[in-house]
């Protein structure tokens, strides 16, 4: 049984890097009732592995990926809002993504088309009118969630009243391109990759696994990995702990994910650039927010705090009242789902009664 | 035409980690006249790539791998001392490793025993041995040679009158054991591998290859990645120039260097605990140093500046006087080969003849 739902895409979905999808669908979840005002809405973008499932729910108890952090009295309270988490387009967990048929049968595999953080955002924006809402509260993701949101307010002016972007970026840096290039090329050097078109039954899995391995590592931060592994030595074997740590999570994850989807998210995220939007500082005086919450995490290697200072710099100068947390968790990136309660107090505050206020009087 | 040379091992050469190669020969270059006092000898251990062609020679024009800082007048002026440059036992560049014979003619391969930082150590001991030198007036080394050189003074106390540990470590963290195990996967995973028993016609090139690209990487800072490449586009196809950059670096490394070897001495790096030769204070008490010169970079990643303080830590308590030169560059644990300039004050302060004096009066 499962809480994910299906929003279609119109016929042709245009694709901001040119092209078109001929069709498809975006999973999402939701999360608290609809009956609540429209403003009271929560559009939600997750990272890249993340599916639509954001909380358990009777339909499907699976804890989802911010458990903690969504739900009846949680920052994100369900009480209040009503909140919608989407599957980001391109990836794997229900959305069109290259594990999903084209028209024809067959699966998009490797002619899947170029994927931009934009499409994913404008995805979220197709749910939004499958469902028929036309104002949010707010836009909220972390990592490409993060960026996600910020692509969310460049595209679509005046439908979010806040935005909410943690441990995201207005534009990578050469290290986290690098390090996600590597990630790629794992996976494309596969002999099972077979540049795209392999047998979805023989994936490139030990491509996969290694990237994940590479990526999980660039999660955290060094703090954390020594606190938690240190020079522990695995229970079997002339390994160390952190080796056996990374392989199975490697192996989880080779057995869940897409390897087109993945290189398709990676790139993805590679290639956003806000600043490709005109002047963010006019882009973001021009989405008419009321108000942005960014997060950051010092010890962040792929996502780092300058990153997120960058655009709140931009919102500042663009008029818009932005509250900068700045999180210190060794747990590094990662932060905003091992160390969530770190998050919660500013969380709370951004979505506490008195902002509802000030909405109402602006209406 | 090569300026380099042989020493032979003895017969067998025990290894730390247990069993012994029945033979084996280290490879070593000199610069400067061996003419020079027994107490004006520098011998030099190098990074996990490096070869023993520190500076360039009339036997062999091509640069060394620290050209700028071996040499008449420079910092390790060969004017003054005579340099002893060994090739790391278990590499690929002309000491016995996994890819030379065995007596009986065949490849090491796959059944080339467990390599340990000591065993590396030893060669450089054997090479003296070989020259008839008895007496050391520094051991210097830096990254894999930074902790070869601690080594060194564990086991052979007495020897070395002084020790220059640039951005190495006592004991490598879970985040840098981590970013191996990804490299090592690499290599393991590629078909090409063979379990370690490659046709040396057709080795894992894609797996040495990812390994290099990601080593690279991590070899950087940030900063310095950002400088130099920043979000520039590659000048062909939909690639940016870091991805251009680590590819080429990758290809040119596959050509060079052996699997088998890069596995040896990464894992190698990983096992090295300074602790396991008893309380690092005890072992640098009990080493017969004068002084040491340990040195590190804040935007090291991989060898972490806490990882320096804590070896100047035990040389402290352990009445050896210490001079810790913290560096500041943007080229990251690179930066003894990128930035050499800012190492050379520090290195020519321990070289002057000052200390010379001090050794005359102290013998």
């Amino acid at each position: 049984m499962s809480a994910t739902r299906y929003a279609p895409l119109p016929e042709p979905f245009a694709l901001h890097a040119g092209g078109a999808l001929p069709s498809g669908r975006i999973a999402y979840e939701t999360f608290g009732s609809p009956a609540a005002a429209a403003e009271r809405t929560i559009l939600l973008f997750g990272g890249l592995s993340a599916s639509a499932h954001a909380r358990s729910s009777p339909e499907n108890p699976q804890p989802g990926w911010w458990e903690e952090v969504v739900g009846p009295g949680r920052a994100l309270d369900t009480e209040r809002f009503f909140v919608v988490c989407v599957n980001s387009l391109g990836s794997c967990f229900g959305s069109t993504g290259p594990a999903t048929p084209r028209p024809d049968g067959r699966r998009w595999g490797a002619d899947f088309p170029t994927l931009s953080v934009e499409d994913i955002a404008n995805g979220g924006r197709q749910v939004l009118r499958h469902l028929g809402i036309a104002q949010l509260h707010s836009v909220v993701g972390a990592s490409l969630g993060g960026m996600t949101a910020l692509a969310f307010v460049a595209q679509h002016p005046g439908i979010a009243r806040h935005l909410v972007s943690i441990s995201g970026t207005a534009a990578a840096s050469a290290l986290t391109i690098g390090l996600r290039a590597v990630q790629r090329e794992a996976i494309e050097r596969d002999p099972d990759f077979r540049n795209g078109d392999y047998d979805p039954e023989h994936p490139p899995r030990n491509g996969l696994r290694l990237a994940r391995m590479l990526g999980t590592l660039t999660y955290r931060a060094p703090a954390g990995l020594a606190t938690r592994f240190g020079r522990t030595r695995a229970a079997t074997g002339d390994r160390f702990a952190i080796e056996e740590y990374l392989t199975q999570h490697g192996e989880r994850f080779a057995d869940q994910f897409d390897a087109n989807a993945y290189l398709r998210l990676s790139r993805a995220m590679d290639r956003f650039d806000l600043a490709a939007h005109g002047d963010p500082e006019k882009t973001f005086a021009a989405a008419g927010l009321r108000s942005a919450l960014i997060a950051g995490v010092e010890q962040d290697l792929l996502f780092p705090l300058s990153e997120q200072a960058s655009i709140v710099e931009h919102l500042q100068r663009a008029g818009v009242a932005t509250h900068f947390l700045r999180i210190s968790s060794e747990h590094g990136h990662d932060a905003f789902l091992l160390e969530h309660a770190l998050f919660e107090p500013a969380l709370r505050r951004h979505f506490h009664p008195l902002n509802d206020q000030v909405i109402a009087h602006a209406c």
